[in-house]
């Protein structure tokens, strides 16, 4: 396993992380300029939103390559299940984006509860089944399908994986080498199981995300901390998320509307390299 | 294991639903008036918050009883943990103010993580020892600590343990017969690993608190949906409770600021029992 704790080659930057993905937020910072920011920072990837990418989808990547970077990843498929599920038609086509970009993960935010149903049984047998359908094209793409657990508080309307225990369930059921996880601290830091049920996913992390869990969060969605503010034990995480085999981009994504995203994106760039090396 | 689906004297009031607890919110109701709208309506038990007894316990607890209900627990101790941990005096007054109300449950809500510190580890040691500093007197009092784990949203500055397994786990290093744990629906809904960790939980559960999680929760606290306006599985988190031996009161615990809090306390009151007949 390489030592990687102040090599920001291995730090992605989540466009989101900027808040320009948000109208009314950040500093409406093209893709170009994202990229040439994070490049002259020593950043290695970029991750992006399908709202960012539009009909550019090869342009775009290889412009970030041509920077020296790699398109990480990127954010996400439409919903597999609940009243907000997208359609067929929508997943493939946000497939095709990433095979577009050149980004090897595609993350899957499920999406809640199937309507009319009680509990997590229906929602996770109709989650499997999109994903297996949808499978087979994404690994013809060369893109891998990272199933993203949220936290239990976006039960409901957002999500109906909520731990890496819960990932993992649905990765072995469908039993595919293109399917498998992201852990996102945000999301995990409060596990006590973590370290047990991630020496049992070698292989199957696809993402790591950085963030931090403030002591006070004020918002569920915009109220993320940066790494080293809050109370997560993020050096811990990453860690355990290694000593699974994980060496791909430790990626950056701070959803932070009344701090964050405020600030001048090159400061909020400047102040994740800092954390990056000082903290995670 | 007798059944109860219909049996409303297992019916508990914790007296937050009603909103009266807060300023601002609910009419008003005194203990006595929400005593006698309990026991109109077959409630068998109720739950009362520390900031509405006063130095009332006794004569309080006797009222409850004499309208042919039982008080049937207390909320709670102050944190025991984190920022905002309450002082030893404090705890134990909390406790000798559950024996005067002759309520055989005390609420334990952990508190936060322990400043300075990043994880969980620190915080759980303290909260260990705080809670095996009080079980003797608990114990002496008559009062059982009832151990609450919180909604992972929760981390941070309310609690240090999300799981029924994180609460066993802190239950089983003290082996103590008057430390146990409480089951709130709002909180454990989510969790796929209940049905094998409950069934390890006999005689360990010394309280089931119900209400529902909404489709769209629009605050953490304060948001919170009556039984069957949601979507978590009621009647089977009933069952596994009940599965591990679980025979005492569902205790209705709705914190709905902008929805049931608005509500006049007697409506509120009969569609709880309507709710508890078929929804739970």
């Amino acid at each position: 396993m390489r030592d990687f704790s102040r090599d920001t080659s291995v730090l992605a930057l989540n466009t989101a992380t900027l808040g320009h993905i948000l109208d009314g937020h950040g500093a409406g910072w093209s893709p170009e300029r994202v990229t040439d920011a994070c490049a002259e920072r020593g950043f290695g990837g970029i991750v992006f939103w399908r709202r960012e990418i539009g009909g550019d989808a090869v342009r775009i990547g290889e412009r970030v390559r041509a920077a020296g970077m790699q398109v990480a990843g990127l954010c996400r498929t439409p919903y597999l299940t609940g009243r907000d599920a997208g359609s067929d038609d929508e997943v493939t086509a946000s497939i095709d984006m990433a095979a577009g970009l050149g980004a090897p993960v595609l993350t899957i935010v499920t999406g809640g509860t199937e309507p009319g149903t009680k509990g997590l049984e229906e929602s996770r047998k109709r989650l499997a089944g999109r994903i297996a359908r949808h499978a087979d094209h994404a690994a013809a793409c060369g893109v891998r399908l990272a199933l993203e657990p949220l936290n239990p508080m976006f039960g409901g309307n957002r999500t109906c994986v909520f731990t890496v225990r819960d990932a993992l369930e649905v990765c072995r059921a469908l039993d595919l080498p293109h399917v498998g996880i992201a852990v996102d601290v945000y999301h995990v830091w409060w596990d006590r199981t973590l370290p047990e049920v991630l020496s049992g996913a070698a292989g199957k992390i696809f993402g790591y995300h950085l963030c931090d869990w403030l002591e006070d969060t004020g918002h569920m969605l915009l109220d993320r901390g940066m790494m080293g503010d809050g109370v997560a034990d993020l050096k811990a995480l990453r860690r355990m998320v290694e000593a699974a085999g994980y060496d791909g981009f430790c990626e950056v994504e701070v959803f932070s509307a009344d701090n964050w995203w405020k600030r001048p994106p090159a400061e909020v760039l400047d102040v994740i390299v800092d954390r990056f090396r000082t903290a995670c």
